[in-house]
């Protein structure tokens, strides 16, 4: 992991060096395992931390090298990485305001659907459904201030059901 | 899928409940598929929804747990999930104008080459030309409302070549 | 590849017809290997080049048909494709200043730390750490003027070790 302040890190944890590639072998098993995180939100740009759920899922399943894929279905909900923290917790959803604005603007979707969440949509489609993690050596490639988050753009609050979908090989 | 007006879904169809996850055994075969999914889109910002061509190709290949990667070749295209409606369809487009306007600012690239799509190649970056969904039972985890779109940016008529690549265990 | 110009592209090089899936067989060995790029960044919205970087490691790593998934560790730089020339080079971070205005703002994050990287954060989250590209027949399926490109956001020069991890199948 990468420390805050250290402007040059060595390598992240657990990551091999260029020329020194990890590669599954024949004794490595290959599995594709799906789970299922659900979580609660207020909406509104609630950003959700998911980091440690997420780890724990790998650990449990003892993959060591491979991908996470974290995908939120919905269409007003995104995921994205973060350094979790108050205060971005506010910037990031105030800066949306510039883009698709929550107020002072007529959208389309609402003239016709009527539920007051068009600007959730876009700001959803924008950051997008869907992130692709590497772990080495059973851990996320995550820097240290650096969290994987479920927002939710919704107008209200919503359960959203994770999907995690691992494709790796244990160690 | 999640159905319109059911703020808690219980789960998406297919997906595994958190503690009983999909383990792929030796009797399943891993497979790696690429498929090309040739699409006409019309420009600036013409949305082109792939979701039942995606899924076609999914049910052909028999595959039952992994993930889709969906990703659109150019630099003035972008691919996400929306809900693909008629308003929204304008929406976007239309929240994009505050980021890259498409009149009225002068853009070093259109300074260089001419071809007027400074703003094209902006959007495309923003959004991402890559998409990772995942699918269990042979069904991908999409929302009800949530379609897997092409947008095209570009100032004129194109045909997109989508590739389609796919790792999965058969059932 | 795509050509610049060329309105319609036949397909990619390497990508087979819809109805020509490839399939991995029985004599193909599975794969999963990680590689860390080591990159150096000039900060400030900085793009950096790393298309033939990904593409040598796949050619050494002897992989014909996968994903490779692009990941930054950090939570002020994001990954993405785009034409990398010098003009959208400076229309990007120039676009990104109507989202998250890089002066003229108080963020709370610069409140709490003082690092006056908030917008840094926000450009980040939005554009996104990871990106996953197809590759078929051991090269990646991207158009002809589109470059995966490191974009750091941050405030300073900075080193970043990105992750390279390719799932993928041998010829």
């Amino acid at each position: 992991m990468l420390r805050r302040g250290t402007p040059v890190s060595r390598q992240p944890t657990g990551v091999t060096q260029p020329g020194t590639p990890s590669t599954s072998s024949g004794r490595q098993q290959l599995k594709v395992i799906t789970e299922l995180l659900p979580v609660g939100s207020e909406g509104n740009g609630h950003m959700v931390d998911i980091t440690t759920e997420v780890g724990r899922v790998l650990k449990k399943q003892k993959l060591q090298f491979g991908t996470v894929t974290i995908f939120v279905p919905g269409s007003t909900a995104a995921v994205t990485t973060i350094e979790f923290e108050p205060g971005l917790q506010k910037d990031l959803p105030e800066a949306m305001e510039h883009i698709a604005p929550s107020e002072g603007h007529v959208y389309k979707h609402d003239q016709t659907w009527h539920d007051g969440n068009g600007h959730s949509h876009i700001r959803a489609s924008i950051i997008g459904p869907s992130l692709t993690v590497p772990y080495t050596n059973g851990v996320m490639t995550l820097g240290r201030w650096q969290q994987i988050v479920l927002i939710d753009w919704d107008t209200r609050p919503r359960r959203r059901d994770i999907v995690l979908q691992l494709i790796g090989v244990t160690g």
